[in-house]
């Protein structure tokens, strides 16, 4: 009991740093993470400094250069991969979009997505389909959630001519998390014309999960700072191996497609004369730096609460004990039958689907923080290590009234 | 003369807006403009409404939908264009990115560029080049600073097979203005294959020159915020002209191609249904959204000196004031012959340019911020509506110490 209470405690003083979380129940990490006061300073002291010593001059310019090789640093340690293999991007999105427009696409070539993927993503997929005479399909995943195996699925879905494959580590929208390990064996062995590659949406696995993209296989995973690494918005990055880099035997180099002075080394006369070595050659140009400062200083405030490992199972046990309580609502039914794996629980309001947008209007004028999702349409709640048990009964007394009252 | 002080008065009180200008003399306009404190104030104080009410939920997510959208009223408005033309992106190489690869390019297709363009810009089109097999040359353009005709220039390298024709509104090196208006009517009276389309790299013209977008006539207008408009890094935009946006019966329109939510319009199950009908079809996804509200700050920041006709009168008094002292000071010539255009001088040290980059140095350690360029190899100075004369005779202080040292 007393463990318990000094983690509580503990728990207690490590919000103190969030400004967002003193006047609501929040469960919104899946859609943004609240930013932590030192990430806040951190863009404010960013902006100070700039303003003090350049904005333009040798000195910034030289700075921003550090800071920004700092928070790729950050990154890299926290995915346990090396700075090289990151590319700092504006977000999980554009990260999807340089890995999809890098591939020497050929007509007739295969795309396999699942049917949970983000619909910017499927529209990039949608245009290069138009563009190169690409096929693109999608597998069901979804149904998954509960019984069969995803990796099996997607086995089943590989035709000789896929060359990609599109997945989400962590499903955005029942929450499952996918066997990514498994699935990238099952493509590396693939007997298919060529080599299949993984492009993983960590959207919401990054700042979730403990990761370790050395290890995981994953040719390109393309996350955010501002969903579970609680960094500020405009700040995300793509992991891409350093045998998709550089190519292989088998397959090209992924070719950098929006370009600009951070993708190139140039000559003594300012020429383009090559790519950067390493993930900066899918960088443009120039960015809200001072928000670099922002995630490299959230990331900081979640290490000093505990290790990636440490917080993934406070997830757990906080997502299932979520779970527990909108089981016990009559009216409440959860997506997944079993705990979540992770911190994100979708559920629907018994044959009342309609009232989903309704129930989310309620919570919010009661200062409690969810949203809906239209496929499959239900109301998805988000914990992180920091959420408080008591803000989780505060959600489901929220559900509760308003089922009364509708 | 009262009425030059009282201009004076009114400029030094404008001044205390601008922390960054409070302990040097600033001369890198081209490279960032300094914040006003509203910039910041207003980036600060959107952190703190999304922390208050949020970050995600249904009040923030609108209000951000408003705030971009007020963002980019405020930005067409000063570009005499219409909101549904501006596409808010990264940065201008971003915006010169989406052009580029939004074009349905065909094997020997032609690009013209001019000897003047962004490194960035030319590492983008020799990609293009090999993933198309287009055929990317240049015209001279630098030596027409101080004779010759650059339009004329422009007309005689153009092919049967030229689709696109890049140039920079003020070349970033010389700084000399290009006729944009005189080059798109020789690109619209060009008999070839298909229609030529004017992309312009307006890094150093938008927050300097009056301009009137819908009359210019340019296809793609490709900005950034943060260098003469003096808001913050990471917010700038793309103007596409309607015409080339939807489409003609000649054309094709400008595809999307980094693609995301913000692209597209979603049917009742969350699937993309459409591109956006305006300028929102190039955007992506999450943006650092606080920056908006700077920029936004920055330009009312300018509408409260004087109008953009007014602004850039001065700058073009202050440049011809710098321009003149300059050629007063024997070690040094200015590369343009007449007063310069706009408020970009560049200069170089008589028989001694190895030395640029140690002026540029000697310069920025008395707090007299320039830059070099190295083609041609030179140091740049920038004045901007607001800078004082008295900045100006520093600089000319501080570069005649720097020749006697030497």
């Amino acid at each position: 009991m007393t463990s318990i209470s000094a983690a509580q405690t503990r728990t207690q003083q490590h919000r103190q740093q969030f400004p967002a979380l003193a006047n609501k129940s929040y469960f919104n990490y899946g859609g943004q993470g609240p930013m932590p006061q030192a990430a806040i300073d951190a863009i404010i002291a960013s902006h100070e400094y700039i303003q003090l010593n350049g904005p333009f001059s040798s000195q910034v310019n030289a700075w921003i250069t550090q800071e920004t090789e700092k928070t790729r640093q950050a990154i890299a340690t926290e995915l346990k991969a090396t700075p090289e293999t990151i590319t700092l991007t504006e977000d999980v999105t554009v990260g999807c979009n340089i890995a999809l427009w890098g591939i020497d696409w050929q007509a007739k070539d295969h795309i396999l997505l699942s049917d949970c993927e983000h619909p910017g993503v499927i529209a990039t997929t949608q245009e290069i389909a138009r563009r190169f005479g690409v096929e693109v399909s999608t597998c069901p995943l979804m149904a998954t959630l509960n019984e069969g195996d995803p990796a099996a699925v997607v086995a089943q879905h590989l035709t000789p001519r896929t060359r990609l494959v599109i997945l989400s580590h962590i499903l955005w929208n029942t929450g499952q998390v996918l066997p990514i390990d498994k699935i990238v064996e099952i493509c590396s062995q693939h007997q298919g014309d060529r080599p299949v590659q993984i492009l993983v949406d960590a959207a919401q696995s990054v700042g979730l999960l403990p990761l370790n993209l050395t290890q995981l296989g994953a040719d390109f995973y393309a996350f955010t700072g501002h969903k579970w690494m609680c960094g500020p918005a405009g700040v995300g990055g793509l992991y891409v191996r350093p045998a998709a880099l550089l190519g292989t035997d088998k397959r090209p180099p992924l070719q950098p497609t929006f370009i600009g002075w951070r993708s190139i080394v140039m000559d003594s006369k300012g020429q383009p004369q090559a790519w950067q070595p390493d993930g900066r050659r899918y960088e443009v140009a120039t960015s809200a730096f001072p928000q670099y400062a922002g995630l490299k200083a959230a990331i900081a405030t979640h290490q000093q609460w505990g290790t990636a490992e440490e917080r993934y199972q406070q997830i757990c046990q906080l997502s299932q004990y979520l779970w527990q309580r909108l089981n016990e609502l009559s009216d409440i039914i959860c997506l997944r039958h079993a705990p979540p794996q992770a911190g994100l629980v979708s559920f629907q309001l018994k044959d009342r689907s309609s009232l989903h947008a309704k129930l989310v209007q309620f919570l919010e004028s009661n200062r409690l923080m969810t949203r809906t999702l239209v496929d499959p349409s239900c109301v998805r709640a988000c914990v992180h290590y920091f959420t408080l048990p008591s803000e989780i009964d505060r959600l489901i007394e929220g559900i509760e009234r308003f089922c009364q009252q509708s």
